[in-house]
């Protein structure tokens, strides 16, 4: 499936999940109101593409990937924050925290966050599947704080560092889309699929500080350039834009032939790729 | 074992937990902070008496108990932010967004709210028992968000509106300490104690209100009189500090009644209630 249908059908089934939690309803309206301000969907849709070779099937990926979703939007509601990055706006939108008030944002970012294993928990999988699936999912959730707090009070200034930063706030939830549709094939295989989901990661978040430092507001849908503003280490702390360029290129070449049975994602991808890079 | 000897065995083995945690050392130190500046240790000391008659044993009541202190202290880290209760001390202590800033407190806070899963997942149960007890910890954890947020943005001035914040904010954990010692027991018993864990923290949270109009800052160690100030709904938006007591102390006794069959537990609720009335 091409990326912007799936995104069709995924925000379909977004709206139709979140409409049905039973939550007070006051929450339930600020909890909603970020992961529906669209996005490209690409986390769940990874992990929905991946899951058609694999006994995952569609299904499951889909619950799957609203749960990586709706984590991913809470972090990005606390990562709002003025805080932490204030930025008040989110894909062109007013964040969560403009339109709500801090404590509000707060606490739904927090409900985001939690929500995901207990949806998790509610897949149908084989019992001792469904016990690695939740520990996968607690490492990678974990990660992303950890990366975020790293990103926000860095210790060091070196590349190393921002490889540190890159591979928990950014690349984890990336490794766990690769994997999750893994999750009835061998240890091996799901290991493997980690972390070549978190070489994705990577490759994706130097695409992200690339177009932070070069888009305008519109293209970007928030603040830009505040990487740079705010003296955060960057893939462009260390490389020009030109040479952070050929690096990721030559990454995801490297990447793109390790998934190679993934035909039509790695079709997909390419296409993103090349959006992704576009000034 | 006593409430207090219990402290001193708890606070050691979470010390312990938190020094082996591997996380970025920065994090670790603002995760640490509020979970050490001790504290009654209440919920797993329930936890830990209850599990003394069952199956569960004290090695996986100590982990469970940790994991529920740490959420606790991830959730008062939020409450105390200046968007939500704004309090600037917790156990007499500067609150933790005091100690290390806004921004990493929200995240320490990110992190202890969601280490509790990757804890739980990692003891020692039959794969169905291990999946029931995340199961209940998740709907428990998503509860207290939910009462938390009801707290703060109440939409009714009932008493019904105030069971349900006591149900969600205070009661859920309480109902999971008293039901995770059973989960290797049959689903009804653990249904049971859950319920009765709920009326204890009901209980629990009407003698905390009544605290907070009554009690010096001293005595609090926090702000005190801050429900009263910020027009919070509390048991005594309906009673008298009189009319309250005498309801506290009719279902605290049905309670204890329910529960008699864990003796030495009843004689050190009973203690704990008298110091809880003192004024």
């Amino acid at each position: 499936m091409k990326l912007n249908e799936f995104a069709k059908l995924f925000d379909k089934e977004l709206r139709k999940h979140l409409s049905g939690i039973e939550i007070y309803e006051p929450l339930k309206e600020s909890v909603s109101y970020t992961p529906l301000l669209g996005g490209k969907r690409l986390r769940p849709y990874l992990l929905y593409e991946l899951a058609q070779n694999t006994l995952f099937g569609s299904e499951r990926a889909l619950l799957t990937g609203i749960a990586v979703e709706l984590f991913h939007s809470g972090s990005l509601i606390h990562d709002d924050l003025p805080s932490i990055d204030n930025d008040d706006l989110r894909r062109g939108k007013p964040s969560c925290h403009i339109k709500f008030g801090e404590g509000r944002a707060i606490l739904a970012g927090d409900f985001l966050m939690l929500y995901p294993a207990r949806l998790l928990s509610s897949i149908e999988l084989p019992c001792i599947s469904k016990q690695k699936l939740l520990e996968m999912w607690s490492i990678s959730a974990l990660r992303v704080v950890q990366g975020e707090y790293a990103d926000v009070t860095p210790s060091e200034s070196t590349e190393e560092f921002l490889d540190f930063i890159y591979d928990n706030k950014t690349s984890a939830l990336f490794g766990f889309c690769f994997a999750a549709p893994y999750i009835l094939d061998t240890d091996s295989s799901r290991e493997n699929m980690y972390e070549l989901g978190m070489e994705f990661g990577r490759i994706f978040q130097m695409l992200d500080d690339i177009k932070d430092a070069t888009s305008t507001m519109e293209e970007l849908g928030k603040t830009p350039g505040k990487d740079l503003k705010q003296h955060k280490l960057s893939i462009l702390s260390f490389l020009s834009i030109e040479e952070a360029l050929v690096v990721a290129k030559r990454r995801f070449e490297d990447l793109t032939d390790r998934i190679a049975v993934h035909e039509s994602l790695v079709h997909e991808l390419q296409g993103m790729y090349e959006i992704l890079i576009r000034r």
